[in-house]
């Protein structure tokens, strides 16, 4: 496994195309705005070495026996898919923030079944493939972008009949080494800290859309790859001179849009192509194992509770009967979501790959929760903060030599505690619900691994309904369908 | 085991005093209020039988190594803890009503640790004679009623405060030969139903209430015991001539009040006796189990949701996309609360007895979820139900030679379904949500295992705050705790 | 005005076809179970002599210039209007439950708007005729059922397309003296303690439904009617011989199924037919009206309210903090459900008919609430009550001889509070959650005035959002509009 | 009345010492990210020209006669309230935003009614004071800032027994002329943009208190005073090249802190001075004009709802069952929120002074909703709007010469609209739901005129509880009370 400073170090290697705020980054590593988000995923590696965590963090592989870090893991048993949610628990706990490395467990799992599944139908070759892969990414301790969504144009239309036929990533050639695809992919968690990007289909494909049910890997900065960074709020506080406006003043997240200009891809990169009746599965499956990965919302709500906790306690409030409530209602909350987590690991079952799967149903269920409960966890925290969260001056008023006595003086709460600690504590609740962070705690928990109306979708079908309907009908007497 | 033949002879034998509007009741067992009580008791016997259910319905005695009923089983694994919760749900569905019996697994569940811990501390021998009590229970296949809550009089003081000191059970007398007891348990589900009565303390005594920490078990007609039965919403629906405005034409549940009017308990049959130290943990224990019990709920919530799509189909509307969405609602509450259930079982640990404890935190947690979700589902099913549900005339006139064609034409839904059949299920809805059953549904959901504020100061105490304000404090450069 | 004497005298001279629990009532107004509801339509009557409530109960009648009790008022400003709102309130209060007078009051104003128009397109009287009835029902002081709901059938299918074409009322036969009309009309609430019934189409009609387009008054005992009442939740407690379970020892509500067997309508008493075109108005008219008349289910908090609080004294709670914050929540809601039924009327404008109309959006919006709010002032006034409100044992048990005094010793809340004082209100809370009330306060704030879809379909087309649009676009710098 | 030019060169004229990012402000009214919140300012002169608006924006003084801008107008009727509702949504809709000049009439209001009443007890001369104050406010047509809030330093302390007795805003000296002051003001919402700061206490004061008890009304550039920023989420995209980002290009808000260090104010303005005992009327007053002052957010929802139509129908999803049902729960929600600020003006009365006052309860029960909704119709408007909201590339990037094309490409959605149009409808809801204008939307709706806590404070001292239990006791029986 690799260190973190052989995480960073390995990155520096990579000749990634990125555009950030209309400029090329020339240094992606050490980018202001970016870094943040490195160092959440150099965590995932600095835990992994750690020995109290070693039996969350790590795994060990199914191909070589060696010791892995779990993110690079094939689950091979429930207990492996409890330690996953839990694992995502204490990642988002220590980073307060989206760290990024889920996305392409994910995949790798999704892959390790569906692959097999294709093989199985069609007598392809697709699973030794991913195998071979997936060895590879292992051993080398890999960050994969698990990329999904498409930009999708018209939501009403089905690919072929965009405007742009490439509004949906597809295959534009078929050679005898490989394939050229173009296309694009949205919303990229950790994008540009990664080292491959894994692509799958992002919707069912019926046959005629067959061109876009195409999965494969390549390493992130191949020819014709090109991100450009999404803003997120509050991006630019990262640039200014001091930390603390930040509110989180280590860790971050970030996503981009990748293009794909026509790339080039070998076909031992290739693990599913124009098998369009798979590409429902394998959207299917990776939805629900990354809607369990959802689990790291419920670290960042401890430190959302954290948060909020200690500044009932600056302010002197922590023992009004309503602000012992709330702290109670966002734990709760938070419990619950940790619930569905936990819930769905503990039913999940063996694959015929041999790879253990979430049971559907309940990751669903937990993924709306998560579409839900962030958003009244962060309205609480705003509640116990105060509306100094939003009218606080900044870290250079604080600072400064003719107006930082004024602030020091009238915003001390607590006589016994500095004031900057007020002002930092205060800084990481608005970094939680408005600022950078906001953008995974609240939108990203709404909108990723599929929104909330897909869940209720999945909802819909996987409830067995009927089996419900013969019972009532059996309690209040109905007799026809017997 | 016993067959429910063999149960419902069993309990003829008994000599129960029980007063039921009014009257005493000479024949319990047949009485047509109480008998659908009963009839959900004795389908824990009967799927004990069915082989389909062998899995969750039985285990393996840990003393006798026989196969027993897991209703009288101590839990050995994390695995018997998520069976535990999924036969709740397999009853609940079954009988669409509360099923009495689980009161008394987590009393002696309980009982099994909180006696071991006493004799640890005061070299007393409460656990052996649990033992030999457990071992007869399991041989003879019996019902226990768990009765912890005391009628309390004036909430705001404790029990020796109370202008009435019987207001909470105590100990009258002690004997050389066992102990007398005086006061009353309220609320007792399934009372009458029952072989056994296991009492406990309802609340953490002190050292001036050690008369009132006490535990036992008693046969259920022993000399003293008194029932006396709670109404139910509709409950004389029963005594009427037809048995469809009941809604649920087999099971029910039921309620009493049993006074204990100077009771003698011989020492063997007393597991607690003035530890006042141990009451408060003997409380949280079985509350933990019982909350974690309202498992049953979702089952509860299977049945009106299978009754809420049935009548949406009978109605023609099941296709409306606003009716589609609530029964995804229905589900997406009732598997929100199935995660509660499995993960406080899941997380479970050994204690120091042996016997497997769900994680409190989370029971807590699943419980305080269980006092809000059944009340929405039961919003929702009234809304798809539609207004006949309140306005359905009566068994009696669909039969009238008079006024029978008219409720016959003007309340047939779709023309393919017999009128009967939706005036059925609509009896059943309200059954679940206005009804006998709604007693255990909705205000049973509320307050038995301890009202939302119970649960609420236990999530204070157990979630660990101090740990989140650690983190919370780190991420934004709070340094004063290092 | 009549007096409540002269009102239930003006019943009794009725001959009514009344149908409950399948027999013939010999006696309709001295019914145990009918009589609750009765007494809370003469309570209309009883308040408009009472001159503190003069302003509230009463009006002017723009016809004749007399004072006449407001429910048989045509509103001549959004003074009245409020007033309207007040008197749902206030009534809701002095009965704790449906006065049943409202509907009659909401279709005569509809009927005065539609009328007026018909005639302004097509020349008819029906304007005039319809002053003519109005007149007779102010004079007299009646009771009108506004009959609107049809049983419906299929609810994906038109009248004209139903299995049984009687499934929606219609003509059936025009004469040259009048009309003959067959159906039924659901859900009638106070029907037989009504002295007319006021007809009126359920939906928008297209053309070939016309003959469904239909709408009269007749006297409540015209030939060929017959009313088969509705069965309610606890219905049959008023049969027994203690008044204490039934909770509210005075009032109640009923609901019947009105079926028009070939019923004579003369042209004199005939608002409607054929008109199809004005049916949707007459629809939407009168179903904004009655949605601002769920001012009254405020009235019915307030009860709640008072029991809850009241509860809380009796078991020596009401300082607790969780309890004070549930008061203050329910109070919460109960004036946020005032708020919506007074601003649709302080925001009602004049029609061209010179009658004064709500604000339909907000008579909507406030029904809309009307249909989730009370259901969670019951579930927190379940929560404060305790356990104890499902299993409280009957009034007999407590004047038993037997086991009286352990009803009286061991259900003794705080010490001062008589037992039976403490019964009384829990069994008022069970009336208005699970019983006879609970029909009024939940089920029919959920679908009287029309099911939450309707509403939704009215807020969706009401609500300017082409307008919101264009401001939105104008701030975001978007000029495509311009 | 001023035009916006005047207001504009008004402000120039003013000599604000005003401290912004740690810097000093040369030049208020044009610094980048003040001015947006001036223009929202300006807006309130602007439509007040406007004959469209004149009714709603303009009122009559009652001291001069002379037509005035609405927000320095005295209440003389509850139709002047209600207006005043309706101004605040008209010019919520038009800004998108906080538009501050509200806190100032409700101040002036407030006084109105204070100064008289403390008068008529103390046979001081507040009033006469007062009104040629405010005739100098409405003649100039002046913004006022309303400042209440105190720092409060440990909010379980009272003002005197503080560490910094200036933590709390104080009377340090009485002169003959005047009186100096010392202390700050907090949130003060749009303070930079004001010519007049009039204070008030922030608490009901003791006697031990009594140096706390002042208002008073001074120049805002007024020696002494010295105004530090508050920074808000996304503040310094104001400073970026382009305006795109921003999401509203016009229009923001600003809140700051009031610094007054040893301020003089002449007897002449001087509003209260030591009479502690009517620092509770006067924060109570200000309170529930200012919680009807939230009517804003319903124009603020106005544009949100618009912007999530809008992004729908540049989605393709507009037709979709759950997106039209999300805009019609975000309308009904706003609705809700509409009847409130209505109700609570319709139902206003006449104070002693000849003020009209909203009435207090609802105006609680109002702004206790503004603390819930809008954060619900802000959770909707991000499900609709996607994940795109949260991950757009920059305006610099939709530029840029290298991947402007891929921007432009990929971020279609219909292909009849522009990328540019979607964009910025994105950046839009962005700063509604995370960005400056969050702040107002959400949090300002949270904490402004009181937090969530105080209206509960007040809703249960004005529900009158005791009356409704007098209602449920005589419904079930109870007889103890009379």
């Amino acid at each position: 496994m690799k260190t973190p400073p052989e995480y960073i170090d390995s990155l520096r290697k990579l000749n990634l195309v990125v555009y950030l705020l209309g400029e090329r980054v020339s240094n992606v590593v050490d980018d202001p705005i970016i870094r943040p988000s490195l160092n959440a995923v150099a965590l995932t590696y600095a835990l992994a070495q750690d020995p109290q965590y070693e039996d969350i963090m790590t795994a060990t592989s199914h191909i070589t026996g060696n010791k892995i870090n779990r993110f690079t893991h094939i689950h091979q048993s429930t207990e492996d898919l409890v330690k996953k949610s839990k694992m995502g628990r204490l990642v988002g706990a220590h980073t307060g923030c989206c760290f990024q490395r889920c996305v392409g467990m994910d995949a790798l799992n999704a892959l390790s079944m569906t692959t097999y599944d294709i093989d199985a139908k069609f007598g392809t070759e697709y699973n030794s493939r991913f195998l071979k892969y997936l060895q590879y990414v292992q051993d080398e301790d890999l960050v994969c972008d698990g990329a999904m969504t498409d930009p999708k144009g018209d939501r009403s239309l089905p690919p072929h009949q965009q405007a742009d036929p490439d509004l949906f990533l597809r295959v534009v050639e078929e050679r005898a080494d490989g394939i050229v695809v173009r296309g694009a992919k949205a919303h990229q968690t950790g994008a540009v800290n990664s080292h491959e990007v894994i692509v799958m289909p992002t919707i069912t494909m019926r046959e005629e859309d067959k061109d876009y049910a195409v999965s494969f890997a390549v390493p992130s900065d191949t020819e014709g790859i090109t991100y450009i960074m999404g803003r997120q709020s509050c991006d630019t506080r990262k640039l200014e001179k001091g930390k603390m406006d930040r509110g989180n003043v280590v860790f971050g997240g970030h996503e981009a849009l990748i293009v794909f200009d026509d790339v080039f891809v070998p076909w031992d990169r290739v693990f599913m192509f124009r098998e369009y009746e798979f590409s429902g599965q394998l959207v299917e499956q990776f939805a629900s194992y990354h809607r369990q990965s959802y689990s790291c919302k419920v670290g960042v709500g401890d430190v959302l509770i954290g948060a909020a906790q200690t500044i009932a306690e600056y302010n002197g409030v922590e023992k009004a009967s309503h602000v012992k409530d709330k702290i109670v209602e966002m734990n709760h909350l938070n419990e619950t979501l940790y619930c569905g987590c936990i819930a769905c690991a503990s039913e999940g079952h063996r694959e015929p790959s041999g790879t253990y799967y979430v049971d559907p149903l309940l990751a669903n269920v937990h993924k709306q929760n998560i579409t839900r409960f962030p958003y009244e966890i962060a309205r609480l925290a705003q509640d116990i903060a105060g509306g100094l969260m939003v009218t606080l001056p900044s870290e250079e008023d604080l600072k400064s030599p003719e107006v930082g006595k004024y602030v020091e003086k009238y915003l001390q709460g607590t006589s016994d505690v500095p004031t900057e600690n007020r002002m930092r504590v205060l800084r990481l609740i608005e970094n939680l619900t408005l600022g950078t962070a906001a953008v995974g705690y609240l939108t990203e928990s709404m909108h990723g691994a599929g929104s909330p109306q897909a869940q209720r979708i999945m909802i819909s079908r996987l409830a067995n309904v009927k089996e419900k309907q013969k019972i009532a009908k059996k309690l209040c007497g109905i007799t026809e369908d017997e």
